[in-house]
């Protein structure tokens, strides 16, 4: 008969890194998701898990996966917690595998421009370590100093520089991962293959229910040349759209290119009366100074008019600042952030019926949006709602409430619902929407044959059939 | 009890669309690779299918797989037939699905830059309806009037211009296939999407072996407005990669990006002594004029010294020409492609012992390698093989050593064993180097949850147990 899985655990990995003790464990219940800080506040507290193991090395990873799959224990990988979409909720038999110890960098090499890190490894070190040697990841996304690189992978992340440098999966080199039957791949080894199915892409977005991430080679790039901004004023959402539609299918592409309709231009510079948008170009000298005179030359010639650079210098230097959602939840609103992305024709539909359905709910203090990743055939759109109620009980429906109205709004207007957060808990009941039925079912297949036994985060990503 | 496989697909799809007769059949038993031709020369043709099924539509599709599945039979999917590595070779009892009548263009859309067609639209033909409107697919495969646009993305191909504009899986914004199952899922309905596994690259580079793609949407881009060339003599390999490495990691990416060893270059222009790198640079006039500068400045900084113009204008003007097999096989020689990729400081390394193991086998008569796509973190090299033998038996046994020795060469370097033209058969055996023993595992547990019983392409790209 085998033993319980912490006593299974204890044996295998040492006392040391199978923490039980209630404030090890309290610590663990879930990630950054709004609604788990609600509750809190309410004294709903979720339960705790049964443990939290902090694993050393991919060898105790391997363990830990194999000890879940043959006891049938749900196992939840938590990397720094900085999900905003319930990736991360416990249950009171479930392990918790905190990956965050498992923080290294393995290896910077300037010639072939890779870096290896632990899956654990917080985003704005490697960053920083890349930077010493005159390199970047070029991977930015607001989290940056609270998320690891192990979890932009497994939930797909954008960073604000994507229009020129990529989504995550432009920059994976290769990733190294434990699959639900403990055994360790390291996919990718070159910089393109065409050797069947791109393994490395069921593992990105996975949010930990069809393996675990252990490391992380990413491609990185020198750090540019020149940096240089601009930004202009356009007159409504449709203009900036075309504007942005225009410059990046002529062939321009600046990092960074964001719009933010009316509401959140006061945000950016108070005397906004008008859409702005902003851009960082970056690169070689001469590619900066021709690719800011084009964008001066197009919005010119559509009615855009030029505004101040430190509207756009403010920007890069508190671009990182969120407020905590205790000061937030304490005058009785809810706020969160949706991200979605359509092509060019349907972006502005979206945006408009989006923004008009959760202005009409009752308490609404909020509703707008700006673009902040842009492609040849289309963007995202980051919407931002706040929800003031008359008392605390009230707010967990209301944000479920503004949610739907978003979600329901981008099914509808043919968008994609989900840019880069992710799936989580408060997408799944949309993401048939998202695949069809049969890529639903598909979704299915792929877990059944990889978790048979369910046991890898479950109730997260994974629409029930 | 039902009937058997062909009378079923009579009774269900009408006899016109269901082929018997020898001479169809027997035009459908394999695709361009070379071994086939030479098994054909020598009256050892391999078996034809049962049947050819040349469906219409997308449910005739649907109905086709269901059939295989229920009865068992192989079904083996062909497009154009420009396949090099063995993905096409039928059984007695296959059924050969033909999907070169599927060739209608659904779809152009200049604004969102999106273009749809049918699997079996031919590539040519495909980027001439956009060209007409100031469009381009971007995508410029040497095979691109031979091939159909569902072979690039079952395949996962890549262009001559990819180094600025991407391969195949930066081009596809959705995918349409029908499941083993029978089932049709459209994946990718946005630009970018944060909402799961990216299932579409399942079915990139399946080779027919996880599904049946029916349908492709591809984003495309403008015309550039602006096209220029360049070309420089590097006095070896080694310089000329570090001069390509220079220019992308600096942040230049001319869409085309070649180098040509000392043999090959003899090819471009007879009185070459040195290797030779060309570029074309493509994109708003402003940014070809700097880029192309920048080229100049940093070849001449590194010894490099600019060759005519003409060298490329020629290359682009022939690029696609390539000899029949018939032609040198008459004269008992068999030569192949084989293209791999690396990380910078494994490249120059693969190239010397690739091209020295092969120059090495008896009859050697061309052993030889150029660079076609450039990634920061590395490239691709397109090894040209051709033996000689004193009769037209040997030909095959010099073909798979041939290819042994660059694969070896490869994977002991440290390289990926396939660039773009996909596994097959001839890869097959090598898949387990590739992605090690555990990631074959993970290949195989996909091809089993997908097509339980085996159906689709079998023989080819999945590797044994």
């Amino acid at each position: 008969m085998s033993a319980d899985p912490i006593s299974q655990l204890k044996a295998a990995l040492g006392d040391a890194k199978v923490l039980t003790a209630t404030d090890k464990i309290q610590d663990r219940r879930h990630d950054y998701w709004v609604v788990s800080h609600i509750r809190d506040r309410l004294g709903a507290q979720g339960p705790a898990p049964a443990c939290v193991v902090r694993p050393a090395t991919v060898a105790d990873v391997q363990t830990v996966v194999k000890i879940a799959t043959a006891t049938g224990v749900p196992l939840i990988p938590f990397g720094l917690g900085s999900g905003v979409v319930g990736g991360v909720i416990t249950s009171p038999n479930a392990i918790l595998l905190d990956i965050g110890a498992m923080n290294a960098t393995r290896s910077i090499d300037p010639e072939n421009l890779l870096a290896t890190f632990d899956a654990g490894k917080n985003g704005l070190e490697a960053e920083q370590e890349v930077a010493a040697l005159g390199l970047t990841t070029g991977h930015w996304p607001q989290s940056i100093a609270v998320s690891s690189v192990g979890g932009w992978v497994a939930t797909r992340a954008s960073g604000q520089f994507s229009t020129a440098y990529g989504n995550i999966e432009d920059l994976i080199y290769s990733i190294e991962a434990v699959l639900p039957d403990g055994s360790l791949v390291t996919l990718g080894k070159a910089p393109r293959a065409s050797a069947g199915p791109d393994l490395r892409h069921i593992l990105m977005g996975s949010e930990g229910t069809l393996g675990v991430i252990t490391g992380v080679t990413l491609s990185l790039r020198r750090a540019a040349e020149k940096q240089a901004v601009s930004a202009f004023a356009a007159p409504d959402m449709r203009t900036g759209f075309t504007f942005q539609r225009e410059l990046v299918q002529r062939g321009w592409q600046p990092p960074v290119m964001r719009q933010y309709d009316v509401r959140e231009s006061k945000r950016l510079h108070e005397a906004a009366k008008d859409c702005t948008v902003i851009m960082v170009h970056e690169g070689p000298a001469a590619l900066v100074d021709v690719e800011r005179a084009a964008a001066f030359e197009l919005a010119a010639s559509m009615g855009l008019t030029a505004l101040p650079d430190t509207i756009v210098t403010h920007w890069l230097g508190h671009r990182n600042h969120v407020a905590g959602w205790d000061e937030i939840l304490s005058r009785n609103i809810v706020a969160d952030t949706v991200e979605i992305s359509a092509s060019w024709d349907k972006i502005a539909g979206i945006y408009d019926s989006a923004t008009a359905s959760v202005a009409q709910m009752p308490g609404c203090r909020a509703a707008s949006a700006h673009s902040s990743h842009v492609y040849r055939s289309g963007l995202n759109l980051y919407f931002t709602f706040a929800i003031q109620k008359d008392s605390p009980e009230e707010l967990e429906a209301a944000y479920f409430e503004a949610w739907k109205r978003i979600m329901t709004a981008t099914a509808d207007g043919g968008g994609s619902m989900s840019h880069h957060h992710g799936i989580g808990r408060v997408r799944r009941e949309y993401m048939i929407r998202e695949l069809g039925p049969e890529g639903a079912s598909l979704l299915r297949t792929l877990k059944g044959a990889l978790d048979p036994k369910g046991v890898m985060n479950p109730g997260v990503l994974i629409p029930d059939a």
